[in-house]
């Protein structure tokens, strides 16, 4: 596997679960924002920096997620990032979450995830700056990379 | 306003904000399934007993969130749930996040929800039984209320 | 019964329980801190005006608790605040959580809290201004009123 | 440092922060709760084992704790687990958490923690069956190891 997509490897415990047994469904969306925390780390963006000394900070705009199976106490996951495109003041993911077990894996969730960039003490959207822009991988970083989405970028 | 869309008032705690001053993305997501939960015992059904008597439990299979304003400490919220469709082992909802501040109300979030009928020992999709389906307000229990999605509802 | 203990009435949702099929240890911390909140409000004491305006927070220094007894989904809860002493920069709590059913209580939870008044800005302590002080009522307000726990109250 | 206290490290992410800018206090219990979980499969015993093979379940009967400095989001901490002693039903704890910063630690939280071994079924009080107490390290699992601590001893 190349750098791309970037995955988070995290267990399954208590507080992750409800009554029915399995792990609530709200759950999963701070299991996806830890995978993206981490994805920025990996490219040395800090948020809590982008916060302090920027003034930035990304919010989720719209989130569409389909659950195909439950997770269990003690399992293992894999949470997947794919960070498909860059706006001008957004930022697009494809995320997964799959169960590791005995050398297999099996998908219990994906996600399509836009994230806006805000002024933070403000909260209105802004431009991803440059030096941020830099930072990202190549292939996000251009936004004409998928033509495909063209008409739903204009809508930003 | 007639009795639907049924809704919930809540307020917002230290516990859904986050470090960004606003009330944490996926807070919203429990704030949501509150109201279903009234809505639910608002017509008499009540989940411990439908899982305890029932061997029943309605789980989240899919969700469409759009987050438009962001919620904060100490406001004060309206979270309203209409339930559009019932399929054989489904209950479609759509949902919405209104600040309520001066006597005007103000939209934070519209979501929309599907929750599968599942068997909750095996969670495997059960039929919704009849003598929950007669519980269920007409409009929603006739599966061939909403023509328009009716291609949607063959995949189930 | 007077207007002290204060208390607040809540509903166990799924996102309050585990797969232990009870609720969360670490939620009853939650719900612990809505009925100081209320507690705070029923004053006329608003935390995000605290720190917006006053640059106030109370955070939590230390906890004591005892689980009883398990709430389960669906529970109908009361949670009892009792502030029983005011330090020149700490309040302290003793509080209570209980299940109704069927007319009667049951004792859940037990917890003495003690919160520090801080900068909210620079998290350092900061004596309870006497605006605040003035509305809190008189017999926590007055500093001296247990003797007992004088000796602990010097080491704030 | 030998293998005992045992330590988790872990990152903090918005999940766990509220809008006072710091890691919300019903937070490090979810922290603290991860470090035994761990602590408990480094010695080879899995909760969802225990629960499903042998009706057991640890519930927390009551802690202690004492919040001294706030963590912050990316913060890195180490959360250790010491097992102080074991009783007939029960688990003693003592456990820290530290922020780990350029190479040194700094204290934030001490907490003591008594767990009960219950029925996972009735809740109810079990003797840790003799399996269980022989994969627990051999000084905890003596219970006259901690001779200063007897009187408490009796009372469970």
């Amino acid at each position: 596997m190349n750098a791309f997509p970037f995955s988070l490897a995290l267990s399954v415990y208590w507080e992750d679960t409800d009554a029915g047994g399995v792990v609530y469904h709200a759950s999963y969306l701070r299991f996806l924002e830890r995978a993206r925390t981490e994805w920025f780390r990996s490219l040395g963006v800090f948020q809590s920096t982008l916060g302090a000394a920027h003034d930035l900070v990304f919010a989720i705009r719209s989130m569409s997620i389909e659950f195909r199976l439950p997770a269990r106490l003690d399992d293992r996951l894999e949470v997947r990032v794919d960070a498909v495109r860059m706006g001008r003041a957004s930022l697009h993911f494809r995320q997964s979450v799959w169960r590791q077990e005995a050398g297999r894996s099996e998908l219990l969730l994906t996600a399509a995830v836009r994230a806006a960039c805000l002024s933070a003490s403000r909260f209105k959207p802004r431009v991803i700056p440059e030096h941020l822009r830099r930072l990202l991988p190549a292939e996000v970083a251009r936004p004409e990379r998928d033509k495909g989405s063209s008409r739903q970028e204009a809508k930003e």
